[in-house]
């Protein structure tokens, strides 16, 4: 995390603030009460959870240290809404949030209107001493409540998925619901001839704790793919017998969909009327030039090795996506469609950004001299690196201006819920 | 089931009809969405779920064969809100009852109406004919619905005890919710001689079909308690040492106990200002007078084998409660308080319906000569005559009106969360 | 059991003793330590470990209370070789019990031999005192190390089919190994009038404390068939498509089947050649007029409801029993083999004892006035009351002389590696 | 694999052929065959499937392609004895290999006895030609049987430590069982400058496949520590909390020992008389001078974290052990004792070899440029490059001249029943 003085003054910081928490709550918009409640797997939390979470790390980070005077909205919900922090005290179980019909939404709400309007009486009354001290919690709650804005709709996804019969449709707002249909360009390779260079995080901006330090790396030539793999190159690997064949498949992956019995992607849905997909925005045709979507890493491993490529480094990534940082593209749309679709932008590397979470095949570890901030909000990234592999790039879910180049997404090997796809690479 | 001629007219029965409707819907007011949405164990069903299918029952076995015309309200509640009726088609999966944000509760609560409506009309519409033929179906349902009532109280009592911290209070409605601290009477036992009596429920009042037929058994002699085990005397148990002793524990329920850590009822607490008990008022000072509840088969088997005592047989239970049938006490006022207390009934058997249900060492089984009515409603009893026990009278749960002597009720023997407690017999 | 003097003289009792040891090596002859070390599934124990436990009942309740001056062959063996007497203190877990490879099989047959000799010993020196003292221990001791000579069988042969492939064949000793391919006779009724009658062993020979006491029961007309349920009628059911059919079944069988896929008796293997049967003579065609056996009580029970019929009451049974006991026919044939045939012995009811053990529709529970006898020896029965139905009769691998018409064997429903099958019952 | 023309002749190779089978043998001997047929978790193999497994694949990988004429000693033994080659066919499931009773250890003997005996006629008979076609496939056999002998000791000791009470020692051998009590020197650092170097099997001599290609990558200086940590080190860990700390800890890791209890190494035992540790050699005072072992990778890398240091990287491991390689010290002993010590080697770093394998925090992945080989023999080690971590180094366990500098073991996180340890490593 940058140790810089703040950039921007008190006035900034608050329309950015104010800008998230508004964000967070037009999402949850048109969606009931119990559409916020339940939860439908370990993974998933519910919407309220999501609502609530990101409410109490501006309280307990930001408020309860700094604003003078500051008066808990109700101490029962460090407990209830404490995600991991083991050195805040204990926690309510993950797999019971969605037992807690109370707190109510409404209550919810109230908690998050009167932390809004404290930070923002916080703010108002900041000298710039305090803002200095302060910079680092509040770029990291921001970025903190947009990663769960994407986290509260992969999970109301899955939520929705699972609710009724037929699933039903995230209530769209002013999201755009239907596909432009556009053709996803023959695929192509793009050289890259790599050599020592540096990567991580170098600029005074905002990134995580873990897309730093800035370390040197030795990078082999390697080509990319221009753009991610579409539904219709792995609907080739399933027809081509893909999921009954373990020489693509790394033993734990042909464990897993053997045990689960997995034979598509996530969400997609084989009808009469063929393949069909499960998006936020109702079951829809399955594109055949989006980007396949909710792969997990097996199967984006197993893809690779069927089309004779494999997954990049996440290195190799950064590297390529420099060129392209500030992310552009569709997916800085506000209003955007809430599902991949084959990218529009300039390239040759074309959806970089906003169309899918990349795997690599890098396992999350930590850089080089990583070390972990002191205090609480230190264990933001270090202790979960184990069993898990990066993502590079991001979603048609996530926020607006929340990607870079550097950004180091992580999820468990055998996840799907999350909007992963995959670009393809290879050696040269 | 009788066979008989329906006894009353068709006014009547749209009488009972719409208190019985009337009195779920009185139940689940003053609960949140949220509150009826969720599922907190697999045993559990929302409250939201219990108002559906017993909307759907009426649906499927009055309206859909009688009314003439009848239109279903949604043809995919079938496959949501059937329980286990598999004549009835497929279903959905109970463990996932917690799921259904969609049907919301509205549509849930306009589904009722407008079956509600359908069968006040074909009642009206009736004749002597008619009624006739539906009148099995028209008490059966009036039983279902009552016991799902009962069913919809055990089961927010859990929603309501995982689902926040502290444990929340039911919205009592018109029920007293302050105890009466009435002291227990001393224990007693009072004689029977047996021999060789009938058995099972004979009058053409309406009865379950588990309740036939009648049928001869003797009995040898036998004494039978006065009142429930109470609070105080299970605290003994406790105090003995009684959970760290085998050899009061059937085999099975020591396997139990050991793998879960059961040290003590399911809703007591152990505070620093000593045992509290959750009840639907909230948490309170045990009552050391009220009869224990929430005792699994186990529990009160190991009870009575501490206490130099055992359980009831059944029919020893039968015997011994005609005497009190129709059934009396403080039960029967439907505004009464949601859970156990000193029994205030003329014996001299106390308490025998209304307070707690009562293990008895009988297995749950086919009465001889049983068989299973024909059709899907046939399937309601007899399927599930393995692996439960018989418990008998009734609880402060059940609705008014609704037990009798010869009632059997039945659940598995590390069920806890139905108000369950005990009352011993002995051999002469 | 009963409290009589011993009939019978030491140098009886010692041949009885030394008798029922040479069988149990016997049974073990020809198996390699590997084959007596392995355990294949929770319920299966090895066959060393049936060889220590019941010489480790020898000298746990005969030898170290009665025989002065007895030293223990090994002190860690009570540990490891008690099966769940909680009185004796702590024991080895059930399903490690596999993993013993020491003591070595040379070292648990050493161990026999000390502790034959040591009771040898004991009877030569006992006085008419002693020997009316240690009477219910001599025959307890005979009975149970018989019940696990039958375990031993039922265990192997679950191991041997487990350890290989194909599957081996048992070494048959003196036993018969080719079947008798004889015709069972067309299924037939017997009828009984019932009525009030005297249950449970009366006389002054050996039983086991579940057989008593005496008691007094109705019994309403009933016919019983004259011979137990064949292979060929059984194959009917699945052909007719019995197992797919959730209306025959109970509840929790129709878990039990749906969730393992059963779909045809345990020891069923279907072929390119037809259907075949593992026995403990090797893989064999599938003999049509033989009892089916290896069923589970979810089995037995939905069988009976597609064949119009039903279990019968273990008092029926009993009932109906009590003119064919001593136990006659194939059975007591020490060297028969070790399978069941179609019966050879005189009706009108055929086949009671010997070939399968015969589920009834009783769940396991005390006669009324049954006491556990004091002392860790009275934990033999009562404690596994719960979760159990009651079989009768007895199996091609029960002992010569060890069953008669009170005996009660109980097992869990859903038990398939016991030699069980059925025989219909039907209401007059 | 080197491709290069074999170094040695027929005659040589025999002979190592030979020594390697031979070894095999001479570590069973003195195990009963009860002893080397059971399983004791799914992780670990009898120890007769790794005696006919290492056969099988001579069997499999030499003799059937190249032994014109070679009949296979039993056609079953390929379904039994393949351990995951998903390309030779249907494998026994892993879990079910402690129920292989048959075949007998007799019968495995055997049948090593008749593959050692026909790989040496071929070998008798082979030409230059056919000993560089054969070439690769030998090396891969002795390295591949010489990783069983190591995973045969391990899992013996497993199975030794669950077998009886107390636990058994392996039957020594020609092994020293005596510790040598030697003391560990003061923890100390060494420094390396480290920058652009290549890593990776780069000799013409046999490597596993997943040691190259050789690639370069860049390394940040950084100090190791000059031997491995050691028991009395590791005790300071415990007893200052560190086992109920959370903040050391990966989030996964933290889960693990919650939920299993892990509050010492696997093997460490607390006894009145202190701190014990079970080893090959029995049952042992801890010796605080020796490495400590049996770690989990959460284990080292809590112990690290507490101690304010890391786990070395992989290569920073390999760059640094290079200069002690061919790898030297106590391990090249073939009779040293069964368990780790005081390094007795010349420094500065001590004990890289031998002693025990070293955690790395390097996911097991594959090194740039990495393309596994062709057909069956290429499923070696690609397809579990996920989910588990590199170790380096060696364990008094490995058999001799089996290490080296560029060998990658792995295992997963929370694997502890391997003979590993750790080193520590900090940046400068």
């Amino acid at each position: 995390m940058p140790k810089d003085v703040m950039a921007g003054d008190a006035a900034a910081l608050k329309a950015r603030f104010l800008a998230v928490r508004e964000r967070s709550e037009a999402l949850a918009a048109g969606l009931s009460a119990e559409d916020l409640c339940v939860q439908t797997m370990d993974d998933v939390s519910p919407g309220k959870w999501h609502l609530a979470h990101v409410t109490w790390f501006w309280e307990t980070f930001l408020l309860q240290p700094h604003k003078v005077g500051y008066a808990v909205f109700d101490d029962r919900f460090s407990f209830l809404f404490n995600s991991y922090y083991e050195a805040v005290g204990d926690r309510h179980p993950r797999p019971e949030r969605g037992f807690l019909t109370r707190p109510s939404l409404d209550e919810v709400l109230a908690y998050r209107c009167y932390v809004t309007a404290a930070v923002a009486e916080f703010l108002d009354a900041a000298d710039a001493d305090t803002l200095r001290k302060v910079g680092t919690v509040l770029k990291t709650g921001f970025a903190h409540e947009e990663q769960h804005q994407e986290l509260f709709l992969t999970d109301i996804k899955h939520v929705l998925s699972r609710a009724s019969f037929p699933e039903a449709a995230y209530p769209a707002g002013r999201h755009e619901t239907s596909p432009i249909l556009a053709s996803a360009p023959a695929p192509d390779w793009v050289r890259f001839k790599g050599g020592l260079d540096v990567f991580g995080h170098a600029s005074s901006s905002f990134a995580f704790d873990n897309e730093g330090p800035v370390h040197k790396a030795w990078i082999d030539p390697f080509e990319l793919a221009t753009r991610p793999v579409t539904n219709a190159e792995f609907l080739a690997f399933i027809e081509a017998g893909g999921y009954r064949e373990p020489r693509y498949w790394l033993a734990e992956g042909w464990g897993v969909i053997c045990e689960e019995g997995r034979a598509a992607p996530f969400y997609w849905r084989k009808t009469d009327g063929g393949w069909m997909e499960y998006t936020l925005h109702g079951l829809e045709p399955l594109d055949p030039d989006a980007p396949v979507c909710h792969l997990d890493y097996y199967e984006a491993s197993a893809f690779a090795d069927w089309a004779g490529a494999r997954l990049p480094d996440e290195r190799e990534w950064e590297l390529a996506a420099r060129a392209y940082d500030p992310a552009r593209g569709r997916w800085a749309n506000p209003d955007r469609r809430l599902h991949p679709m084959a990218p529009d932008d300039e390239g040759p590397l074309l959806g970089l950004f906003g169309e899918v979470w990349e795997w690599t095949r890098s396992a999350y570890t930590a850089y080089p001299g990583f070390k972990p901030v002191e205090g609480a909000i230190g264990e933001y990234n270090g202790k979960f690196m184990c069993g898990q592999y990066v993502l590079r790039g991001g979603s048609a879910l996530s926020p607006p201006d929340h990607l870079r180049a550097t950004y180091r997404n992580f999820f468990p090997p055998d996840a799907q819920w999350q909007m992963t796809g995959l670009r393809l690479a290879r050696d040269v």
